[in-house]
């Protein structure tokens, strides 16, 4: 222990409540693929922390639960009792914490973890965990406050905070991470749309989004319709089947209709059987190094309109800059991640445990919500995918519904503070 | 001829100096590969052309000499006369008027395109031309200024005005377009970086930036050293040789230092044949349809260190998100891209033609700079390397002199003007 980064040194800490026996520390942790957002929800359970008198020192686990198992703490007030630091995390992208991609075994059969999280815990008189991820992580909280009950072990919570930029956590409305990546794919494709616009000759412009499973992120595309554009004019999410044949067939048609024909793909798209497109389509190719070879479905759709249309054509994969662009986040989103970051502790004050932070949309036009919670567990291990109801019936467009579930979560601009001429961003180590 | 968009029929506007003798029409067109920056140059005509008392109507041609051609032009003062247009035009990617790729054969062995441009030019009354574009239209400049020349035309004018975000033209320090692209290359590799760190397991991310000959983009990434990244850890560029040993044996050093490398490379990096390294290492390669494929150098990159090295490895390629991020444009560009257009036109009004103008560095700490003309021959139809002497000996890093050369083009932001929660556009058809 100890060993790593974040050497947590109790005693050289200030303490809140030094003295008082009603205090205690709380922990948080990130975990899973980064987004713009985590760090905001970090910085509302500092804030919610900071703020409360029953809670002494706010600590930081280093690499989600490793973190904790390892005792490899920092201590937030050190970096965030300065608000220009404070402010600078919510706009610092990925997860300054480090994350990680550990789950939690069975209880019953390894009993072990379960008691190392605790003493590590207990040792640092931890009273309350906060773990900001996606269903891995409410996996952890489902199964660790299990254990708690079963120990009947009362005076230590754990909750979760949801985050995914794939939207796809079930029991909440949408996650924190989300709205900063849909507006990414907004803004992008919407800039896309004029360059792709500049020549005179047709051309065919294939975008991938991110979405292994649910195509939330591709449909989120929509939207750039509101402001006027008649792109995208093909959108291809995993929910429905693809099919080269068709395919084909609505490109021919839209580029009758445009001159340059923008469609966006989810990398996920499946085929007929259910499998990953990408992967069927390029079964048996062959990489320079003697290795199956799989470009992404964007990569793989360019080459087929080339050969099989034999127009202008061009891939274009959004990749991590989808996840990490906080230059462009939304401030819906970055807002609304910290108040269900600061709405964990109060949840948790309250004494609950074993739940998911929820978001709960009480209407679209004009957008507003309140934060609920939910079982943990029913979150952890299933997928909400994109409504089935939302996807038009020749399965390559969403529907205006969905363009209103997707607007409210784009809105607002969190402006970078910016450094000779470059965003900046906050570092723990 | 008018059978495109933006038909032109004169009779219909009004006319600034309606009967006065002594007005002109002048006309502007964009070329090439779109930028941030173009259509900032093509305002600074605008507003230039509107402030004089010579100027007339000032038209917009479309897609580039093809429009002069064909007569398409459109009134530009219909569009740019709202003062929000004409701010939402300098904060619009791409080229609002269109381009194209059309190059101007010899005079003399093909004389017809010269005698149309020039029958066109007569007929709307247009006494100067102004070209936005990189070498090909710098080539077009050259050529018909030689043919007016020859022709003893004095009462046509035509002045080349700079851009590509490849940097690479020759006579001026830099080209509009140039600092929004490295901006954004620097702004999203410093977010790769966070999302890179954000594992405790070794990785390595490489980044594929534009530059097909000249590495100037790829090697702006340096800048973010200047905000206290350690990243880039290696660039390369195609000024040196890239050699597959060198790589693996660098990024094998940098593993040893740093958790998560992080290298950029030019799209055109070249082996010691002087051949394109992504084609020479992957010939032979046929894809699922039985043509040649060919990745990307950072593609190619990522499959050489997953088959050699065996470590967490990924790609990136930033693709035309470089060029048409106008959302974090520089302002330093944008502005210095109004500048230059409305210095064309001054340039012409005091009876310059068969020019380029120029951006003349008077020094980098402090930035200053003035704005010059140069002979577009000599502009045209060559490139400017990225210099040698600012390549480390090992050819896998730049040194701070690059730094500061590159860090006054990226300064400042230019806000845009959000609508819906996404960058608003001006589009004239």
């Amino acid at each position: 222990m100890n060993g790593g980064r974040g050497e947590y040194a109790p005693r050289l800490y200030r303490s809140k409540g030094y003295g008082c026996e009603m205090t205690m520390n709380i922990a948080v942790a990130q975990s899973g693929g980064p987004t713009c957002a985590i760090n905001a929800s970090l910085a509302g359970v500092y804030k919610a922390g900071a703020n409360s008198e029953k809670i002494d020192r706010i600590l930081g686990s280093f690499n989600g639960i490793e973190g904790i198992i390892e005792e490899r703490f920092t201590d937030l007030s050190e970096k965030l009792c300065d608000s220009v630091n404070y402010e600078l995390l919510k706009r610092t992208p990925s997860a300054v914490l480090g994350s990680c991609r550990r789950k939690l075994p069975d209880y019953h059969e390894n009993p072990e973890m379960y008691e190392q999280i605790t003493a590590s815990l207990r040792r640092n008189d931890i009273g309350m965990f906060f773990y900001i991820g996606g269903n891995d992580s409410m996996d952890t909280v489902a199964k660790y406050s299990a254990y708690l009950r079963e120990k009947n072990i009362s005076d230590i919570k754990i909750i979760g905070i949801p985050k995914t930029i794939d939207n796809d956590l079930c029991e909440t409305d949408h996650s924190p991470g989300f709205g900063s990546a849909a507006k990414y794919v907004c803004s992008t494709i919407q800039e896309i749309t004029r360059d792709s616009n500049v020549y005179s000759i047709p051309s065919v412009t294939i975008v991938e989004a991110m979405g292994r499973h649910a195509g939330w992120l591709a449909a989120s595309s929509c939207c750039i319709r509101y402001n006027g554009e008649s792109a995208p004019h093909l959108i291809y999410l995993p929910e429905t089947t693809f099919s080269i044949e068709k395919f084909l067939a609505d490109v021919k048609k839209q580029m009758k209709l445009h001159k340059a024909v923008i469609v966006v793909v989810s990398e996920g798209v499946k085929t007929a059987e259910g499998k990953f497109a990408a992967e069927e389509f390029q079964s048996g190719q062959i990489d320079s190094f003697g290795h199956a070879y799989l470009s992404g479905i964007g990569k793989f759709l360019e080459k087929l309109v080339a050969a099989e249309i034999g127009c202008k054509v061009r891939s274009i994969e959004l990749n991590v800059m989808q996840r990490c662009s906080s230059h462009i986040a939304s401030q819906e989103d970055i807002n609304s991640a910290e108040a269900i970051g600061e709405a964990a502790v109060d949840a948790a004050l309250e004494g609950k445990s074993g739940c998911m932070m929820t978001f709960v949309r009480d209407g679209s036009r004009p957008y507003s919500y309140h934060i609920g919670t939910a079982d943990a567990a029913k979150a952890a291990n299933s997928e909400k995918m994109f409504p089935i109801e939302w996807i038009n019936a020749e399965g390559n467009d969403v529907s205006d519904e969905a363009l209103y579930y997707f607007l409210p979560l784009i809105q607002g601009e969190v402006m970078p503070i910016m450094n000779n001429g470059m965003p900046t961003h906050l570092v723990i180590e």
